[in-house]
C-alpha cells in the first residue's frame, strides 16, 4: 500500500449566520480532514471580520503586504489543499470573500507575470494546492442557474482563479434549493461533503503495512 | 421632434485610485448625463468607505433596513438608468461593489417573491431603470477573456443581476489593455464613453420645437 502524506489544507467558509448550512458543510469538511489526520487552517471570515476592501497601494506589486494581510498569503501560498465554502449570491460569492481573493490572491503570491512582462502578459500561476474544493448553497434550482444565469460560479472559480493560479484540479458542487430542502436532504448532502473530502484527501497512511 | 423627459440616473464608480482610468471614465459619464441636463446620483463607493458586509439580520426580509443603505436602496428604486463602472478583479467587481450589490439590492427594492413563495421560486423584477450601462477596465485582452475565462462579467450583470431584477436594457463595455494603453486610445475610448452614454440618455427636450 502506498504511503499516503499529511498535508496542510486551507479552508476557507464566508457566510454570517452561524445556524447556516454552510457553517453545516465547513464543520464537516474540517472534521473529514482532521479524521484523516491532515493539517487544517480554518478562516471563517465572518467571525475574524476580514476586511475586504482593497487599498490603492496594494495594487502595486512592490507593496510591502502588512499583516494580517501577510499571515493569510502565506498560508495561502503554503497550501497543499484548497476548500472553499460559500453561498451563491448573485452568481458570486459574499464580498467578504470577493475581498479575500482580492487582497490574499497577490502577485507574487498566487501568480507572477514574466520577466519584461508588465502586467499584460499571461500570468503563471503560483500556488501549490494540488486540488482545490468549492461547495457552494442556492435557493436556485441548479438547471434554471445554468440555463438562465450560465452558472457564473462555475468560470470564476474553476477559470478566472485557479486555473490562473496553478490549481488544475478543480472540483465544485451546488448544494439546493436550501429553503425547501428537508433534515433527510441535508443530512445526506454533509454525507457527501464528507466522501468527497476524503477522496480528494485520503487517511494519512505513514508507514507501508506489512514492509 | 418628441420631447425627451429629464431622467434620474444613478451611477456608481468603484475603483481605489482617484488617477485610474475608471475615475476618467466615471468623471465622462458624469459629465455627458450633467451636459444632456438629466439628474445624476454618483456615488464612488471607495470615497464614501462603503461598508460591503453584509449582516445576518440583513438575509431576512422583514430586516429594518437602517441609513445609509436605506438611503442606496431608495436611490436604486428610483432610477430610470443606472451606470457602473469597475475594474474587472477576477471576472468579477471588487468587492466593495459586491458588497454594494449584496446589500441594496434587496428584496422588497431589487426583487421580489410572488405570494406563498418562500424564495426558492422565481423572483419577480422590481427595478424601474429602464437601461443598464456597465462600463469595465481590464489588463486582460478580450478575446483571451472570453475564451479563456469565459467573461462571467457578463453572465453576471447582464443575466444574475439586471435581467433578474427587470432591467432588460443592458449594455457592457469593455476597454483593454489598460497597463499598455497610449494616451489617444484613452482619449478615444472616453469619446466612446460619451457617445453611449448620449445615446441611451440623450439631451432632455422639454419643449416641442415649431409646436
Amino acid at each position: 500500500m502506498n504511503k499516503i502524506p499529511r498535508v496542510k489544507i486551507l479552508v476557507i467558509l464566508a457566510h454570517p449566520d452561524k445556524s447556516s448550512f454552510n457553517h453545516a458543510i465547513a464543520g464537516t469538511v474540517v472534521r473529514a480532514l482532521e479524521e484523516n489526520r491532515h493539517e487544517v487552517i480554518y478562516h471563517d471570515l465572518y467571525t475574524e471580520r476580514f476586511s475586504s476592501t482593497l487599498t490603492t497601494a496594494e495594487i502595486f506589486k512592490n507593496f510591502a503586504v502588512p499583516r494580517p494581510i501577510g499571515k493569510y498569503c502565506a498560508e495561502l501560498a503554503a497550501a497543499e489543499g484548497i476548500i472553499i465554502v460559500h453561498p451563491n449570491w448573485w452568481g458570486q460569492p459574499p464580498a467578504i470573500l470577493k475581498g479575500y481573493i482580492d487582497r490574499v490572491f497577490r502577485p507574487g503570491v498566487a501568480y507572477e507575470f514574466a520577466e519584461g512582462d508588465d502586467g499584460e502578459g499571461i500570468p503563471i500561476g503560483l500556488l501549490k494546492a494540488r486540488a482545490a474544493l468549492v461547495f457552494n448553497t442556492s435557493n436556485t434550482g441548479l438547471e434554471r442557474e445554468e440555463e438562465v444565469f450560465g452558472d457564473p460560479l462555475q468560470s470564476i472559480w474553476k477559470r478566472s482563479v485557479f486555473d490562473l493560479c496553478g490549481v488544475k484540479t478543480f472540483y465544485r458542487r451546488t448544494f439546493g434549493v436550501i429553503v425547501t430542502s428537508t433534515l433527510e436532504d441535508r443530512r445526506s448532502w454533509l454525507d457527501e461533503v464528507d466522501a468527497v473530502v476524503s477522496s480528494y484527501f485520503p487517511a494519512v497512511i505513514s508507514r507501508v503495512r506489512g514492509a
